[in-house]
């Protein structure tokens, strides 16, 4: 029986030992959604960091780094690319490593970083990373990014995605605890609609007050893409699965 | 424009400045269903304390005190009362004072204990917690006490209903957070079947577990009794209003 976790919050994780748990970590507006985009488009890794002194740091020492990331849902200045996934396009970032800092989305992967293996979740390749998890034995916890350590709706529609079909999958071989089964239920309710629902979180507000529709719609897409992301050495990469 | 937020976790309180806000603590399983029983059977006043041996030198200095409390949801020993609702008779608590301590329920009250206003809540007095709330002007947080620092189904789906019914009185005059929009979508999607819901959570398997049936099925009771505890110099009672 596979154990079914949601952490609606980075700070939820903290002293838990996850060596042995399979964790995706979402952060739907807009790292993960970005993070999947870069790599379908040939970025060849993306190395996440915490701060913008760490990233002018890191991307000193990796030939043709682009620098990514954005605080305040904006570009930060002088970075070649800010967060928005549109932005991560194949003229752009075919075979150029990416140094990125987000404000929710790095912090959330670092938080989790011991897991004994980490995917990158996003509605985008909802469908494979479920494919992905079948594969493993292991206990699974699903990590929302959160919003400035609040609880944030798009990332937990997300995750009651990926508890639904994993538990329709076959729900005589998981078990959710209660935090899977409350967002397998928003999840539920708000499916006829994600788009909607969405864009009343606070990010997704954000991003239409900044004339960025595109970005909301563009990271409710489901299933558009295959890939699944893994981090391991401090870099995200395709997986080789 | 009244703000309405939900905390799942007591810990997403702390560093928060409450003195302007109404605060809602739900612990369904059990402590304030018991708390609410108790008042409308004829107890004056709740002290809730944190560990066994403050109850016990609190009890010293209240004439004719009941000790009241449980530990993995049972009674502490030499207790007079544990936590089961049912236990709270009108034979038992009128006019008798009670020192509880709980497991989460009052850990959570702790937690808001510096609110400008903190009501005891549950599925029982859900109607009258809701047009108290109206009759401030307040912004609202509404704590879930979890379960040893976990989500728990039951108290989210009564955190739910609340923000639905403050939405549904007058949704020009309300401002959903993001955890207060969750909380309404899953109540929404198990409203057809709340104690089915409530039934498959940790507390709700374990209070089956201990033949505990008929708990479950009372802390799901709604809307039968229309008083609303208020907690305030240390004490619970009822409020004046």
């Amino acid at each position: 029986m596979r154990k079914i976790d949601v952490a609606f919050l980075p700070a939820e994780t903290e002293k838990r030992d996850l060596a042995q748990t399979t964790c995706v970590v979402l952060d739907i507006f807009r790292a993960t959604t970005s993070m999947v985009t870069a790599l379908i488009n040939g970025c060849p890794l993306i190395r996440p960091v915490q701060s913008v002194e760490e990233a002018w740091t890191v991307a000193r020492g990796i030939p043709a780094a682009l620098l990514a990331g954005e605080r305040q849902s904006v570009r930060i200045e002088g970075f070649d690319l800010g967060n928005s996934p549109r932005e991560f396009t194949r003229e752009r970032v075919d075979n150029r490593p990416v140094v990125m800092t987000t404000t929710n989305g790095t912090r959330a992967v670092r938080a989790v970083a011991g897991a004994g293996e980490l995917l990158i979740g996003s509605f985008l390749n909802a469908l494979a990373v479920c494919d992905t998890i079948q594969k493993t034995g292991r206990d699974l916890l699903i990590l929302c990014a959160g919003t400035e350590n609040q609880f944030s709706l798009e990332d937990s529609l997300c995750a009651g995605l990926l508890v639904h079909r994993l538990w329709e999958t076959d729900n005589s071989a998981v078990e959710l605890t209660d935090a899977a089964q409350g967002a397998r239920l928003l999840y539920l309710q708000a499916q006829g609609n994600l788009l909607q629902a969405a864009a009343t979180s606070k990010n997704g507000r954000r991003l239409y007050e900044l004339d960025l529709a595109a970005d909301v719609e563009y990271c409710l897409r489901l299933d558009t893409v295959s890939i699944v992301p893994t981090f391991a050495a401090d870099c995200i990469r395709l997986s080789a699965t």
